[in-house]
């Protein structure tokens, strides 16, 4: 069976040394461990519905590489059908963590990485394409999860990266031998760095001939000798140490970032797919970020339908769900939620296939997805937060609620509709309290504004990719003016 | 050759004996009126395009009725592929003509009674679809333009058809006989009438059983005796009536709203499509509006491109175009306009066939498509008066611009760049205003706003498309909420 | 008795020898053309009111030159109280007219011209505040109206005034002489133009010191020799030359715009108020520009109200004044239109007074005014035009209305409500058609987005004013970040 | 001296006997609770700057009882400048806490009590005022910080409080005795319960006959026998319970929320200024809700100032403080921001006297006040998380930063511009993390939104209060319609 079970994903996991730091301390179980668990509890979604009849038509694709059934995580695009399911998957999984489940990184990167590849041995007679379906081979038959590592922490964002008073602010290449090359630098922001098995390192803009030892991409296996991972906080990461079950809102799934640290990491060529080609920097970029950017129009929509069930539950259990002005933002936060999913499903549609077979998704239409998640999701918050009321913020603590004295005023004050229990309407509290302020904010917030780019950088994309000159034409031509004036 | 040319199309609306009124005046000659003429034009667009072989793939399909090539806005979708080249060619057409080309309402209209009328004579027995398959067969054998009817004048919104004072408000089935029915009302706000050989009427909202008489369904010749038009106004009208081509904004193309009033009209059985039947009222309603709050996703963003080049082509000559909050705003304008597309799309992707076989578009989504309409036309156009500057409203008349002596203070003091006429810059404002405040604001704002349904009636059916129970349950689980709550 | 009647301010206009083109013809008579004279009446309701005794606290102030009661738009504000009943003043006549009554500009320039005159005088000695004050006196004792006169063509936006082709696109001296100097160039846009008793000059933008013939001030009689008016076209204009009343909408009061050419126009010195002081010229551009963008927080609120009320009448004439969706329309119309008043009352509010003694607003708030001014109108005639129906662009015309066949027709069909005449519904139709597409969207949309300065140069004062040092020392404090870094 | 100090302050708060329960333990001392402390020390710094030559008039007023210099926080308005000064006093505050400094509450209170008892004793003959006066007397002579207690729980929001199947859910009267009242209920959200020493409760909304014993209004000492608190939680709330000082954003400010429960408290009738009057308890909310509407336009603007400030440095850390789309958002940031103010500016200076001669603020223009707060701090709060990058969410902790080995990675690869520190770059972003995800963002969001009554509850105060039947009379005017309609 080429498809791990959940159990065999968690254990694959405990098999690998990870040098990680949290709250400055060495961390020996990274599986176990609360603050990290539901992490991988989201990751661990993705392999268990693929073993689900109802769902594998989704989670499974057959590999265009050995005909077999594989994790769709780890499918290279072979039509539009393809990258809509994609999207629908995604979806899912959102539907079913109110998380981000990490994996679709990787995913968006081998399927930027083979394209590119393809065409860069194809130009330049370099084997990169073959030594990366060698990799991705290996990640299919083992059913692997892949970090896609690729954004820098930039330093002085007004400098390029060979301009850096310390150059190492940009991950790059700082020997080349016979057997590989050593690398040295960090990767910022790494979303699911502890839940992944390989990770994907990629240049993170486009690179100039002066930048060239940053353009580089590889593949190494994530307890690699040489990487150290320090663990991002999250906003109240800490209730999960609490023992709790009500308060963290979110009592299983979760997400998590490391700053994930390359410290003259040795790779050898067989697992490099760029290194030195500063031509290609910027397509890996922007295929990637526009995968990537696809990708939200499916995840944040699932992670919205649950905030948007939350929502509707708050105002039942607070006797509210029937004035127009709840149903009326109810409406309206279905309405933006779909707009993100039409926006993912129609650049899915307009995909076409690249050199190599693989499937981009229209980048255009993928830009302005991402751009309007930049958005959405903060409204739809907003609203949720409306309809919810004062007491997702103001509620006394689980300890509180269980207290054997005190305990009774809670149940009795803050009861709402007669027939529903007080836990109930706190636990739907603590639940919008997670997605718009708590930990699952980091994710349906800032990594909506920030992941896959920052909004100025799909507005540049946007901006070059609508054929304004086009446009121009078509108002000329109406507007009676001279065709020779064009 | 089943598909006629431009001539070939105005020719035949010159053997229509068109009862129509405008200005307190009886018409003759409606093809050659200034006022009209634009409307026809932007038809005939439809006609010119399949000819052409850049665009025929879009324009034409393969009819399922005959297997020959007809023009799309006759077909039946007969799969996902044929309800995104709707879009497509709708885009296109808005390109082109700027303007409302009006052929989408019977396009639309066929496709839903196609598929309603099917599950009538499924159900019932009865031979509505037979008798709509011929006419389709003629229509497409002709090449014919069909007018979508709905819209009743509707009275007073607070009472249902029977309700009303006066019973004509809505149309109604006044007598049946033994060879067909007679009717009674109008239809208000009827886009292309006078563009139209034929008028397929629907009812215009879910019928209930004291209001049967007001479920009823059928197709007449657009010329027929009982038929009057009433030409409605539209902003900036009769600029087309001074003579210039550069006041106008739009001068070949155009768009028109007729009252049409049925006086007690008489209609072949063989012509009825539903008389009485309510119950299948709602589905004919919601089938139709979905098919052209879909169009929306099309034709307004080909309008939309059409705008967006105005105000660069603005920008430019008026020595701005390098200024970053104005390349910021229309890079904000192509972002609306293709979520709006992406809305056309992804609802068309997402269709299903229905059991006659034609294709449904996705209902949620096409709903979420035209509730965009209704808020980012009115955006784009604010950003574009914008980007314009006031001179779109204060520029002289054409007719200062050519006088002998004054024009020259015109030609001086409102030249932009030194290289661009004051011609050039005259036209592009006045397109701009065309679009924003005239002739076509009336098609690009009013009717991204009520066309197919005001905004309400989206949203009425987001809130029932969506699943919202469903998100309740995925919230409850996430919370931790016993799932026997549910 | 200083301040003119209705009947004296229309005959003294009647005197003035304007060369005005209108359409391609020079007319003769202003007072009485159709097209114009609804603007004359809204000026003259400025000296209607003022004899009001309902109204004379707004319309009226006690001059500070002589003690006696004047017209407030001939006023040089002297306190907060001034500040905050000019934006009284302002709505209440926007509520009267729903039209642009033009005699602001002129109030804000004398305010402006006061104190940057009195600066000047006081820093170089020169007289201009002793000749600006003699010519107010003037305007105060005839209770003139003026024109405030601003915006140059600026032709090329990306070049200076002395970098431009042709000199002339912005107005300059060409000339000093020992009696007064000779100016040539033009004004655009010139709200008013016609209704106005003098023209008041001024630079349109901070002039350096290559562009010291540009910074120029002064004030001549509207009919001067060397003056030529050519009329600007409006959105809908030639429905005045119709004869009817209804689809005009707003029948009695209108705005209009001309540009206005000074060709090598003489202005005697005791009528100069700057001449190539270009350091001046910023302070007088900022300060009438803040005058103005304060005006708007009242005279677009007014139009606003009008607005709201007619779309609250089309809503009650439709049968649909109780749909929650309706109520909640008309409550967000209330919201934002309120929310532009509070922006004019509170940059009076906190006015303080120049060395002249005549009060400025504040300058940040004013600019934050203007700023919504460009976002608020159009949401709200968005929102009128949701409420309003599609019927509002649809209608026929005041002819067919009247016709005596078909007249019938549209009694019957467009009846809404049983109690209210079709009549009623037509005219509130038209009213919301005049303010959202007509006539005076040229003042409530395009005025309101680039009267008194366009959107960015809102942002450009928004930004200057805003201590941002002050806010990232604030922020560096709570941060414990050491202060030395500051 | 009748004013505090901050000592002072301190000390009279540690002999308060408060019944606090925290993460389920009783509290023995509040004041040195580190989660408690900070939201003490935002209050004191009202009693500091009072004390401030800089601050002072600001932070004190002239008592109308005792012609004293009192705090500001105990003051009647006693005229416009009154109603400013208190908007200006709460933005400065906001600046200097970046929190919620909890004492306007009372201020607001104690202002709508005292004109409400005026008009309750000037129309019944009840001695309400003068109980009123007394405590307020006593309240400005020991400089006390009074909460104001005013939200029940309210358990089904469909139901009144007489109907609700606990009687408990408003806080109602249960016994009347010759000496005073027994009350029993609870006030839930109650900013700032353990920072005061009086507690005045007021109803939550306008009650009729039936709900008489829920028509209530009293004050008693916050420690008094009968009266618990249960610490609300906030997020990231333990943070402050970890020693650091970076994590934490705010390391010096706070605010804090309790649910207050009131079981069988005796009040003794002097203490008492409501018992029963049902119809004045919607004067009391509405003017109390009013009085709270216009705080917000003054403390969210001073955070809104610091957040902006904020964001301002993080892009300078960036190196990305030149981007124009970066300056354009800190733009729209100040323009969102003061248009909050202009707002509370513009509904004090419209005020008025009541007929106890306390000044109350335009009821309309505050509502629209705080309307516009609960949604521009969100969009502000938006562009700051756009500004700040991912790195505000990703951060390593405090602990990890100061580790011996693994903190120079974090000093290293965080770093931005060269000439700023790393631990400057994640002090401010903590900062910004704090107030749009952490404690902070409990008010600066949360509170945005409810405080002072949700989003609906302003929309049906606006409906109210703006005269629409007016609105319809001018347009009717306007429109030419008889005015016999009307």
């Amino acid at each position: 069976m080429l498809m791990k079970t959940v159990e065999q994903y968690l254990d694959s996991l405990r098999n690998i040394a990870f040098k990680v730091y949290l709250f400055g301390e060495r961390l020996e179980n990274t599986v176990d461990h609360p603050l990290i668990r539901p992490s991988l509890n989201a990751v661990a979604k993705s392999y268990e519905l693929a073993h689900d009849s109802q769902f594998e038509h989704l989670l499974t694709a057959c590999s265009n590489l050995t005909g077999k059934k594989i994790n769709r995580f780890t499918h290279l695009h072979q039509g539009v059908d393809d990258l809509i399911n994609k999207v629908k998957m995604q979806r899912l999984l959102g539907q079913q963590t109110a998380a981000c489940f990490q994996r679709c990184v990787g995913m968006d990167a081998i399927n930027a990485v083979d394209s590119v590849t393809y065409e860069m041995e194809h130009d330049l007679g370099l084997d990169y394409h073959r030594h990366f379906r060698d990799f991705l081979l290996y990640v299919q038959e083992n059913d692997l999860v892949v970090e896609g590592a690729m954004t820098d922490p930039k330093g002085d964002r007004s400098l390029r990266p060979s301009q850096q008073e310390d150059p190492d602010l940009y991950l790059r290449v700082i020997e080349k031998r016979d057997d590989g090359i050593v690398v040295r630098g960090a990767k910022a922001h790494q979303t699911g760095a502890l839940s992944a098995h390989e990770i994907l390192v990629m240049p993170t803009l486009t690179m100039s001939e002066e930048d060239a030892d940053y353009a580089v991409c590889f593949a190494v296996p994530s307890g690699s000798e040489g990487i150290t991972y320090i663990y991002g906080r999250q906003s109240c990461d800490t209730r999960r140490l609490e023992g709790g079950t009500i308060d963290v809102g979110n009592c299983l799934y979760g997400g998590h970032e490391c700053l994930v640290i390359f410290e003259d990491l040795f790779v050898p060529w067989e697992r490099v797919f760029m290194c030195g080609e500063f031509r290609y920097s910027g397509a890996l970029v922007e295929r990637f970020a526009g995968y990537h950017r696809q990708s939200y129009g499916g995840c944040k929509v699932g992670v919205g339908d649950v905030l948007i069930g939350a929502a509707a539950l708050a105002a039942e259990y607070n006797g509210a769900a029937k004035a127009a002005h709840v149903r009326d933002k109810l409406t309206e936060m279905i309405h933006l939620n779909e707009t993100l999913y039409a926006c993912g499903i129609a650049c899915s549609s307009q995909g076409t296939a690249t050199a190599s077979g693989t499937y981009l998704i229209d980048l255009l239409l993928a830009n302005v997805c991402k751009q309007n998640v930049t958005r959405f999701p903060y409204e739809i918050a907003r609203l949720a937060e409306d309809i919810a009321g004062g007491l997702m913020v103001t509620l006394p603590s689980e300890k509180d609620f269980r207290h054997p004295e005190i305990g009774r005023y809670i149940k009795k004050y803050f009861k709402g509709r007669a027939d529903v229990s007080t836990e109930q309407r706190m636990r739907v509290m603590r639940l919008i309290e997670n997605i718009t302020l708590g930990t699952a904010a980091v994710g349906y917030r800032t990594e909506s504004m920030h992941g896959a780019g920052s909004p100025q950088a799909q507005r540049i994309m946007i901006a070059r990719q609508a054929d304004l000159e086009q446009k121009k034409r078509l108002a000329a031509i109406i507007a009676g003016i001279d065709g020779k004036d064009f």
